[in-house]
């Protein structure tokens, strides 16, 4: 065996020369089913290092295990794209001393680029790995698909190790980090959780709500003039979203259209697009579900991508620069179209721009999907409670109950309204909820930041407080 | 179309910066086939720029059309790792006032990770380009196969300009550059002339020398105990070598193993064992005829690599770190061992390292193949006119006439006198050459030196002297 391959992770993390106050880089596509990130920093606790900056692209229930090395002084900073469950909780309440750094996932590479984030060691869960140390993430018993948003670390990062559970005899015929880029590798019972890293099917929602605003959000496209051949779309997994891949879907049967490319968090529904004809590639970060891992591995019009690839706007271009039209959601959009889907209205991290800033930025129709109420709680507010994505960057929200265009999109607004689409102000929307709402109490925002908001290009545009 | 696009060299070159003293990349795998180095240079020459230094991966026959911008202070300086035809002859006779840089096919990458080979624009002869930018060398009219030699000056290089003859319509399925790292890209008529840039076929040689020197080196090999299931290989395209490939081939069929991967510069000969299944991978850096040009599009099993990824020294590994066993070629050997593949005996620049020092280094056993006499002169100096590969790295010479093994490798001579081969002292070969040949003229050198002989590990090893 390779002089690579290590007996245990303590042992790689010391020879990668692990010291105090170094930063170490995660990835998220083992999503809540990560065991590697717990794992790694057990290891580093014992080994008794202090002071480390956690640099992972998302943060998910299952890392609620970090608190207590956050306690102990193991961990003295976060930087992330996303974030959700006790251990945002816990940062919401002030757990860490030094604010969190958020970032889009287009604006992480970035980072990693230029230099601004430093990363000393690059962690890879590695779903299956080769004698020579090549990776990829399509075999073994945790595959997870794609590894794109780990590959700008790799290149960049002093030390990589590779943590698996699965060491495959025959060398790899699909690699996505070569040997060459890999100091380390760790063969482990698991590295994940299966249930937890994909979803054995991600369903479409019954949900009238979501269909009626899926419903709008495929009318607005339609509308928009920018549905032809060659039509490039990304959407998120939430319901609204989902659904309304599904009127795209029946959209492009029905004008006989073949699309470009599909790009985002991939699911069977988009799968289900290439495989029928309708779209031409799928760009992948990232899987959310096993038939997308599936079709990674088997179908070669669905190809792994880079988190550079994907959203990094210092590169020469970047996949979302070619985007006709993004389908997003919010937890609040203000009066400006400013998008927040980091806290939730009382100010609690529930989330992170993930790619939300970067698709914004990069299509030429960024469509927020909300419903008018949510947890009795208007989605339009004055001002959002944190800014994730600038309302430059936002074209159109649309409700169950009405569209609303950003004023400076004069050109979308006739387009809409000549389609017969139930397009108002984004003031008249917050009246509308509001008479259900009743107007809510303000949030009271305590002083203390515990998260800083960077936009893709490297600006601050926000911070989050303590709750 | 995207922005990219423009519509001429001239234009992409003033777009991507050029000025005086910049250094342009050019890469071989177009060969002697290669029209774009000259297209550029000569559209850089009317645009007035000088001084230029050119980083081209190797120059060729074709690369002639280079002298006449020497002479008139365009290209100021060369960096390269092989050359041959009337350039290399000009710069024997001194027509570039500098000393041209010869490094190996991991040195380069390895100086231009390190930053000592500084790249202002890469420039990528490219099969095969889509509306994005993404970039593979498997399509398209000029199709070459691997790109593997430019992919490190594309990751380092200030600008990257991509010229190509074919714009796909549809997104590419094999991408071997991605688009974000592409600022421009030029079409053009033609990127090269076919017949220049792969082999229609390469053929076996008929030649008894070279299927004596071939039986023997295979005998060696056998005798060596390396010859088992896992085997990695590499051999060039020369007559004995790829004579020796073949009884490589009918060795493992008798004895029912199956290699490992397959290395270098690929031809039908190994595509033909990994389709037979005597071979696990091909590991390709550059291919040298149309069937592995098919193959590294069509089979799995072949696979494009990096130069960083095939022999970078400063990488965590690279693949000629794997090889079992290496058939290289040389113009002389002398009494250390130490090989020279860059001179002739009169001191004439007829070639360079490529990979032969980087493949030396890194195999467990370096079979130099060479006939005992060439052009009436012995293969076997007292020192070599110029050393490319030092006598640490090479194991055995193999000739026609007897194997004469390095005194370092006891055990080796221990294995090759056990099997019964003509194993000699490498002072025997010279006095058996010396008695054909007799004595020769000792090589005048002159004072003037045109060349510098880099080592893979950046060390200059040697010098090259005007004739």
């Amino acid at each position: 065996m390779n002089h690579k391959f290590l007996p245990d992770v303590a042992t790689a993390l010391r020879e990668a020369g692990l010291a105090d106050n170094m930063t170490l880089s995660f990835h998220h596509h083992m999503r809540n089913g990560d065991y590697v990130a717990n794992m790694v920093l057990e290891a580093a606790a014992q080994l008794g290092v202090k002071g480390l900056t956690i640099a992972m692209s998302s943060l998910f229930p299952v890392h609620e295990a970090m608190i207590p090395h956050i306690k102990s002084g193991v961990i003295a900073a976060i930087d992330t794209d996303y974030m959700s469950g006790p251990l945002a909780a816990a940062i919401s309440r002030g757990v860490l001393e030094k604010p969190v750094m958020f970032r889009s996932h287009g604006g992480r590479p970035r980072a990693i680029g230029e230099g601004s984030l430093k990363i000393d060691i690059a962690v890879v869960a590695a779903p299956c790995v080769d004698a020579y140390g090549n990776i990829n993430g399509v075999q073994g018993p945790s595959a997870c698909g794609s590894l794109g948003y780990i590959l700008p670390d790799v290149e960049h990062a002093a030390k990589v190790v590779a943590v698996t559970d699965f060491v495959s005899d025959e060398a790899l015929r699909h690699i996505s980090i070569p040997h060459n880029r890999v100091d380390h590798v760790v063969c482990v019972d698991r590295i994940g959780d299966p249930t937890g890293i994909v979803s054995g099917s991600i369903s479409m929602t019954r949900d009238p709500l979501a269909l009626a605003i899926a419903r709008n959000a495929q009318a607005v496209i339609r509308a928009s003039g920018l549905l032809r051949d060659g039509f490039n779309y990304q959407t998120g997994a939430g319901g609204a979203s989902l659904a309304a891949s599904t009127f795209l879907r029946d959209d492009m049967r029905k004008l006989g259209l073949k699309g470009g490319f599909l790009l985002g968090g991939i699911t069977k529904y988009m799968v289900e697009m290439i495989e029928e004809g309708l779209f031409e590639s799928i760009f992948d970060v990232q899987c959310f579900d096993l038939s997308s891992v599936r079709s990674i591995r088997d179908n070669a019009a669905h190809q792994e991508i880079s988190a550079d690839t994907y959203a990094n706007p210092k590169q020469k271009s970047c996949c979302v620069d070619f985007l006709d039209a993004v389908l997003l959601g919010a937890s609040e959009v203000d009066l400006e179209f400013n998008v927040n889907v980091l806290t939730d209205s009382n100010g609690v991290i529930i989330g992170g721009s993930g790619g939300h800033n970067d698709a914004a930025a990069g299509a030429d129709l960024t469509i927020i999907v909300a419903p008018l109420v949510r947890a009795r709680l208007p989605i339009v507010v004055e001002r959002c409670t944190t800014i994730t994505t600038p309302g430059k960057d936002v074209d159109v929200l649309v409700t169950e109950q009405g569209i609303a265009v950003n004023p400076r999109r004069t050109d979308l607004i006739d387009r809409l309204k000549a389609a017969g689409l139930p397009v108002c102000t984004i003031e008249e929307l917050r009246e509308k909820a509001l008479r259900i709402t009743g107007k809510p109490r303000p949030m009271e925002k305590g002083d203390r930041v515990v998260g800083l908001v960077e936009y893709r290009d490297g600006t601050i545009v926000d911070k989050v407080y303590a709750v």
